[in-house]
């Protein structure tokens, strides 16, 4: 048996505000930041669990308080155990009584816990040799409907349910991997599309996009209806037809604002509206969704946990499914997740981005693509092209693509030189600019 | 002109997971605690801002932490300025466009920047020289709608309509407040009904409330169906059938269950069934009421923020709402949760309990009888009978009322002496007992 002996964490913030990467109609000046974790055991393996909460700046150190606030549940605990049963180990953290309060099951304590449970799950993939979509893809029916907590959703999607889905994939899943390892998983790209850019550098960065092989790309919108319909049409003539242009207004607009918005970005054949409103607004989507029909609603990076994806699938507030690595409790609530978008049949089309939300996402799909959905079918992953070279296995990103990792674990973790350059307030990077 | 000076922050928690006060369903063994702060100024008056998020314990500190990330905005500002608008002062807070990815608008960050708010009110208060409530019913209406964010709002609510609301009421202001201080606001109990209780206990403390001139008493449910039949069946017997009984479930069931439990307890005369389910589930609630009905439904205390009550009204989900003084945005957002209710035409019962959520919470209810609702038929605040002893405006409740405080300010101010011995780890209280 062996134990836990630390978990240490770590306060990392980027300075991308002075480049205003990342810039949109709610986020002008974000500093990209995670609230990052190294969980160690006396295995003597050499194996650590990483994990993070991705952040954009201020109140990352509440966020890094919140992981420090689960220590008790992990430090001394037997490796094996919690390793085994990982829908248990979701319990333990999730169900704490005290701490529940704080949410329940959202918000800065709610993805601390996710943040743990990434890092447990990075452990086991490392321990066990794979990488974590190959690990998921390999467990049972029985064993993925064990990861997940069923509270809460039982009125949408039962054990059972979840059972036959999984095992209506079963019989397909090696010749999915085969293709998986061929076609890779479509990628599109929001590189192009930040709101502090020019049209100049949007015109230039859509063509390259093009060239690179994408064929989707995203553009900020929601501050101003002028400069939208100026930039959505200079991204449509840069761009030509054949190429899909979503919009994401990050939860700028009211309902009917958002009808109205879209109704004049419609002429130039809209992929998805993300995030048109509030993420608590479930009511509010399915209204919109309504109201600029055809284009597809897409939400989820914000969306807080299970229970608000289940009603928007249940009311029609999404037709894109946007799951996030950081966002919700971890690894076992997004398969509860992408079990209740097979069950209600929307697409899931993950959120990336950030700092390493690309890194750690893309397991998730490819083990939807093997062994839940089991189809790729009009469904791509966001990438943006910034700060990967901070990860030990940045993404493989070419051709529109992201190609499967094959390194052990969950694509979690920083190397050691980031985590000391870029510790807030006092690595070397922010003592400078400080 | 004078500027904040401090705002200063404390962990105090109180040990009553020891005497099983507090327990329920899903939170078997509370500390209440509350994260803390105090606001002063260079004002030379002697005013100080006390405002509080309550917790039940463990990560206490967490919220601590997040309530001292919000010292940046207010260290230093300009106490006139910031009092003068506090619908400004409240968008300073809430759209910290950094902060806000914590949330947004829900859990730990949110909470805090209502203690932080709830702390410039009592501030405010103080400076006026008037209880909270009085200062609030001695506003126009267009300076309280000035106070509300709108934003994700304006399907359900405008702010034209807000102040027709506002409007009707404001003749019957002066007759209301004169009826406040002859009839006082109507109040039930808690007290009997904790979980950790015997039936014994059950029976002497109900007994007791309707003794002590309460015409309701809300006893905790879920854990156990027999344990709820034989518990609800001895307290009927215990006060007769004139007092109302309502039952709390703490949101220990699935939407089905919720059904099928609650017509077991139908028969003894339910007065509302509180937190059936996640307080996130919109659409759960709303199928719940339908399959209760007429049991009404009630739920708040964990209701994020005015976006979710919102939707809750919109979808019939609830017949009781349920305000709390320190789960969203403060004074600021419950006035905006307040008007929706009228809007709605649903009665308002708000949650309290906890520490000090009484001392603060009356004070709404008091100026939602005057200038909101213009009502308090068939309206009660909660009450339980722990802690008060701690603060220096204590609440006064007797003969089955709370009666209008009269001290300046917004009842969050606890003694010296409390925070000193019960700051945790540290103070003389903790270090006894670990």
């Amino acid at each position: 048996m062996s134990i836990i002996t630390a978990l240490e964490t770590f306060d990392i913030r980027f300075p991308t505000s002075m480049e205003l990467d990342g810039s949109d109609a709610m986020n002008p000046d974000p500093d990209y930041s995670a609230a990052y974790l190294i969980i160690r055991t006396d295995a003597g393996d050499g194996h650590e669990g990483h994990g993070f909460v991705f952040t954009i700046g201020r109140g990352n150190e509440v966020e890094t308080a919140a992981i420090n606030a689960l220590r008790d549940h992990i430090l001394g605990a037997d490796v094996e155990a919690l390793l085994a049963d990982m829908g248990a180990t979701w319990k333990l953290l999730a169900h704490d009584s005290q701490l529940r309060w704080l949410g329940p099951e959202k918000g800065v304590m709610h993805m601390a816990i996710g943040a743990v449970i990434n890092a447990l799950w990075d452990l086991k993939a490392k321990r066990t040799g794979l990488p974590l979509w190959e690990l998921l893809a390999g467990m049972s029916p029985e064993e993925l409907v064990a990861l997940v907590d069923f509270r809460y959703l039982t009125d949408a999607l039962t054990p059972d349910e979840a059972l036959d889905i999984l095992r209506a994939a079963e019989p397909g899943r090696e010749a999915r991997k085969a293709v998986l390892r061929v076609e890779g998983y479509p990628a599109y790209t929001t590189t192009p599309g930040w709101l502090g850019y020019s049209d100049e550098k949007l015109t230039r960065l859509a063509k390259e996009a093009v060239a690179d092989g994408f064929a989707q790309i995203k553009l900020k919108v929601g501050a101003s209806l002028e400069d939208d319909i100026r930039r959505v049409r200079a991204a449509r003539a840069a761009v030509g037809p054949a190429i899909k242009i979503a919009v994401d207004a990050n939860q700028r607009w009211d309902v009917q604002e958002a009808i109205d918005w879209m109704a004049h970005l419609a002429p130039y054949d809209i992929a998805w509206i993300e995030e048109p409103t509030s993420p608590d607004d479930i009511l509010g989507h399915a209204a919109i969704a309504r109201g600029v029909a055809p284009i597809p609603v897409a939400t989820g990076e914000h969306v807080q946990n299970r229970v608000v994806f289940k009603q928007m699938l249940q009311a029609g507030s999404l037709q894109v499914l946007q799951i996030d690595a950081a966002r919700v409790a971890g690894v076992n609530e997004n398969i509860a997740i992408l079990l209740l978008a097979a069950k209600f049949g929307v697409r899931v089309c993950p959120h990336a981005g950030g700092v390493g939300l690309c890194e750690a996402v893309q397991h998730l799909s490819m083990f939807d693509y093997i062994a839940v959905s089991g189809t790729k079918e009009n469904r791509t992953i966001e990438f943006v092209d910034h700060l990967h070279e901070h990860f030990i296995t940045p993404v493989d990103v070419h051709d529109g693509a992201y190609w499967p990792p094959s390194n052990p674990g969950a694509g979690n973790e920083m190397l050691r030189e980031t985590l000391a350059a870029y510790v807030f307030p006092n690595g070397p990077v922010w003592k400078e600019s400080l």
